[in-house]
C-alpha cells in the first residue's frame, strides 16, 4: 500500500473564509447550531475524515468592530464541550480539541481530555498551544499577554504535568473484583507530586488513564520554540505553508529535530491547512471562489489589507488598482505577495481586500482530480502527511469534498475507504505511549 | 394543580452507596462506562426527572488507601464533557453540572456553561461550589486550602463576572443579514471591564447569550455564608438535611433570607438528597437495603465510623457490640447519631461501620405508596420542593424508582407526567433573566 494521506477538517470557525455564512446554500448559524455541527461531523465520519479539529481563541478576535461585525467567527462551541456531543453522535471519527497552556490549569486539562477520550473510546486529540491572541489575556486577570518563550517555557512543563497526571494510574489498575471487594489495586496507582517553580500538582487524576494511554498530541507552532515542542511532543503537526517549497523546508525542519531526539519520523503527522474548493470543471471552481470573495464585506476586506500591507489604504478608490505603498516595517514576505497578486490578476482594490479578507492562505481550486494531483504531490515530495482541509462554505463544500475528492484520493489508494482501527490513534498509525510509571502489561 | 415535586438524580458517583458497585445485577463500571450513563439518562427522561445532577470533586477522595480501595468512587467522568455528550442522546431532561468558584477562572466557566445550553438547546445548570475537598488545592498549586470566607467572598464576586459575561450579547444580537453582510449588531454588544482584586476580565464572551439567559443557579453550600450566597444568587439548592424538623428550619431559614432580599420564595427550589429504597413490600426494600451494607468492605466502613464517633475503633471486636467511647471533639450530632442507631437495631460493630460506611443520610426505604406518602409529606409541610434522589444500584434502583415511585407520585398529581416546557427553566418554573446591559426584546 502506498502512503496514506491523513486528513483533519478545520472546523473552528466551521468554515475560516468570513464571506462563507453569505454564501447561497450556506448555514448562516453554521458556528451556533449543533444539529449543523452533528451533520458536519457525520458527513466527515462518512468521508473517513482522520478528525475533526477546533481551534480555539479565549477572547474574541482583536479586530475594530465595524470589521468585526461582518465576520460569522466571533462566537462559536466551546470546544471541550462540543466534542464531548459529537462523540455520542459517531462512531470512528478522530476528535481534537485545543486548549491553552497559559491560561488553563493541567490538572483541569488532563481530566477534561482523559474524560473525552474515555466517551469517544479513544478518539481524543490535543492540539496544545500557548494562545495567540493576545487578547485573550485580559479575559484572565493579565494587562498583556505572557512574554513567548516564558508561554512556550510553561507549555513543555504543562505537557510534562500533563502526561505524568495520565499515567497516574496503570492501564490495568481498576480491578472491580466483586467478590474480594477491591475496586482498585493500589499498588498501580502513582503520585505524581511535581514540584517546580510555575507548577504544584500533587495528583493522582479522579479518572482512569485515557483509553489512548494519551490522547493524540497535537501542535501548531511555528518560531523556533514551537518546532522545537513539536519535535519533542507532537503525533501532528498543523502548519500555514503557501508554498510547496516552504512546505517542504518545514516538513524536512520539523521531522529532522525529532530524528535527533530520537522518535520515528512516522510517529509525526504533518498537516498543512489547505482550503480546497471543488467543482466539476475548473471554471465551475474557480468561479465559486471568486464568488466566495464578493461576500466579503468591504469594510471587514479592507482592515485586512491594510494589516497586510503595513499602511491605511481605506482612504484609496476601492474600484482603482492598488497606488505605490511606502516601505512599513511589517512582513515584507505578506507584503511582496498582495502586491505580485494584485499585479498578476489585474485587481481593484475591493477585490484585494476581499480576497485578503475572505482567506490568503494555501488553496486548492479545481476539479477533484487536480485537488487529488495536488495532494498528491505535497505527500510524495515530502511537502506533508496530509492536510488540514478547510472548507468554502457549509454544508456545500464538505458535501462535495466527501463526494468528489475522497473517492479520487481512494481510487489512487491514497486514502482509506475503512477506519482501520477504533480510536484516533490507530487510525493516525501511531503508537501507544507507555505508562512511565507503570510497564506494559501482557 | 397541587403543588409540583421537583426531582433530581443525584449521578456522581452514580450511585452513592460504597457497596453498590457489588450488588448482584449492578454494574461495577457503572462510572466508567459511557453506554451505561447515556442508558441511565435515557431512563431519568422517561421518568421526567428535572435533570441529571453531577457533583464534583477535584481531587480523589481524601481517605487512606486501603479504606479508598474498595470504593467505587475514586474515578469518574468530568462532568463538564460528560453532560454535553448527555445533551446529544436526550432531548428534555436538565443537566447540572458542578464547576468550582476557588479552582477555575470565570471566562472559562461562563464560556462552558453558555456552550452547554446552547447544545443541549436550554436545558444547562451550574452547580457553583466553592470545593469541599482540602485536597483539591494540591493539586492547583497551593499548599493548602482556601480559608472559607474568603472562598465565599471570592465566589460571590465570580458569580458576578460569570452572569456578566452571559450577558455580553442581547439576545437579538445576532442578526446574520446575509443581504447587507451585517452578522452582529455592535450596540448590542456589551464589553464587560471587570476590575477588583481578585479578578481582571474584560470581556466580551466569545459566544451567544445562554439560551436559557443564563443556566439555572444551583447551590449546595450550607453554612451561613453558603446560605446567604443560595438565597442571593441560587435557583436550585441540595441540602443534605437528614430529619424532616432540620428540613423545615433550613427551609423556612432559606425562603426567608431570599424573600427579605425581595427575591419570590418560588424561584428557588429546595431539594435534599435523598436515598430511596423500593420493594413491592416494606420487607423487600429493607432486605435490599440490608444486603447493600455487607456489600461495604470492612476496612472502609471501619474508617467512616471511626471518623464519624472521632475515635479509632479499629482495635475492638467486629462482631461484638459497640463499647462505651470517650467524648471527642468530633461533631456530637454525629457521634450522637451513631450510638442511637447502634442501641436501637442492635448492631455490631461490623454492622454499624457497613451502614455508615455504606451510606448514612437521609434515606426513604419502603413500598412506592410509602416513599411517596414521605415525599409528599416533605413538601406539604415545606421540608423542601422535591428531592435530589440516589439510586442503591444500577442500573436496577434507579429502573425501580422509574417503574414504581414515579407513577405513584403522578397518580397522586405531584409530579408531571409530560416536561411542560423545553428548557431547564421553564420546567422548573424559573423565570429567564433578563439581561442586565440590554432591555428585554418585545
Ligand atoms: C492550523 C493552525 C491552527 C492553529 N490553531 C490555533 C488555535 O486554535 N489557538 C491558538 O491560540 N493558536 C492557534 N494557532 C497558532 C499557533 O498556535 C501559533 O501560535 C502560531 O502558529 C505562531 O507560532 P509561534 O507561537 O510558535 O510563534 C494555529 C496555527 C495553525 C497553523
Ligand atoms: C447534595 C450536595 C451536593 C454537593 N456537591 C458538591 C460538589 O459537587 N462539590 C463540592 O465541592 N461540594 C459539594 N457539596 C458541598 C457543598 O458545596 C458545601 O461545601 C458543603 O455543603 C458545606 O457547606 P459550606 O461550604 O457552606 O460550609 C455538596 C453538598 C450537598 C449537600
Amino acid at each position: 500500500m502506498s502512503r496514506q494521506l491523513r486528513l483533519g477538517a478545520f472546523m473552528r470557525p466551521t468554515t475560516i473564509h468570513t464571506g462563507a455564512w453569505r454564501y447561497p446554500g450556506a448555514y448562516p448559524d453554521a458556528n451556533f447550531n449543533f444539529a449543523h455541527l452533528k451533520r458536519f461531523a457525520q458527513t466527515l465520519e462518512r468521508g473517513r475524515f482522520d478528525a475533526f479539529f477546533m481551534a480555539d481563541h479565549l477572547a474574541v478576535l482583536n479586530m475594530p468592530l465595524d470589521a468585526l461585525k461582518h465576520s460569522h467567527t466571533v462566537t462559536s462551541f466551546e470546544p471541550l464541550t462540543l466534542l464531548p456531543a459529537l462523540a455520542a453522535v459517531t462512531e470512528r471519527l478522530g476528535l481534537i480539541a485545543t486548549a491553552s497552556t497559559t491560561f488553563d490549569a493541567p490538572y483541569h486539562v488532563a481530566r477534561r481530555f482523559a474524560s473525552l477520550d474515555h466517551i469517544s473510546g479513544g478518539r481524543a486529540g490535543w492540539n496544545l498551544v500557548t494562545t495567540s491572541n493576545p487578547d485573550a489575556a485580559l479575559n484572565f486577570g493579565l494587562d498583556e499577554h505572557v512574554e513567548h518563550d516564558e508561554r512556550y517555557r510553561r507549555a513543555r512543563e504543562f505537557f510534562d504535568v500533563v502526561t505524568g497526571l495520565w499515567d497516574s494510574w496503570a492501564d490495568d489498575a481498576f480491578i472491580r473484583d466483586t467478590e474480594t471487594g477491591t475496586f482498585f489495586d493500589p499498588e498501580k496507582l502513582h503520585v505524581l507530586n511535581y514540584k517546580s517553580e510555575n507548577f504544584s500538582v500533587r495528583g493522582p487524576l479522579n479518572i482512569a488513564r485515557p483509553v489512548q494511554g494519551w490522547p493524540v498530541i497535537v501542535q501548531a507552532g511555528s518560531s523556533e520554540a514551537g518546532r522545537q515542542i513539536a519535535a519533542e511532543t507532537a503525533e501532528v503537526v498543523f502548519t500555514a505553508q503557501t508554498l510547496l517549497a516552504d512546505g517542504k523546508r518545514f516538513y524536512a525542519d520539523v521531522k529532522g529535530r525529532m530524528e535527533k531526539l530520537g522518535r520515528a519520523r512516522d510517529h509525526m503527522k504533518i498537516l498543512p491547512a489547505a482550503f480546497v474548493v471543488v467543482g466539476d470543471t475548473l471554471e465551475e471552481a474557480l468561479e465559486t471562489r471568486a464568488r466566495l470573495d464578493t461576500f466579503v464585506h468591504y469594510e471587514s476586506g479592507i482592515a485586512s489589507l491594510s494589516i497586510a500591507l503595513g499602511h491605511d489604504v481605506s482612504g484609496f478608490d476601492p474600484d482603482g488598482p492598488l497606488p505605490e505603498i511606502p516601505e512599513t516595517n511589517a512582513s515584507r514576505t505578506a507584503r511582496q505577495r498582495v502586491v505580485e497578486w494584485a499585479q498578476r490578476d489585474g485587481l481593484t482594490i475591493r477585490q484585494l481586500a476581499q480576497r485578503i479578507g475572505g482567506y490568503s492562505g494555501l488553496e486548492m481550486v479545481g476539479t477533484a482530480k487536480m485537488i487529488a494531483d495536488q495532494m498528491e504531490q505535497w505527500l510524495v515530495e515530502d511537502g506533508s502527511d496530509g492536510f488540514n482541509v478547510m472548507f468554502p462554505y457549509l454544508p456545500g463544500g464538505l458535501d462535495d469534498f466527501v463526494e468528489k475528492v475522497i473517492p479520487e484520493l481512494q481510487k489512487r489508494g491514497l486514502f482509506r475507504r475503512e477506519y482501520e482501527g477504533a480510536t484516533l490513534r490507530e487510525n493516525l498509525g501511531l503508537p501507544r505511549p507507555e505508562n512511565r510509571f507503570f510497564a506494559r502489561v501482557n
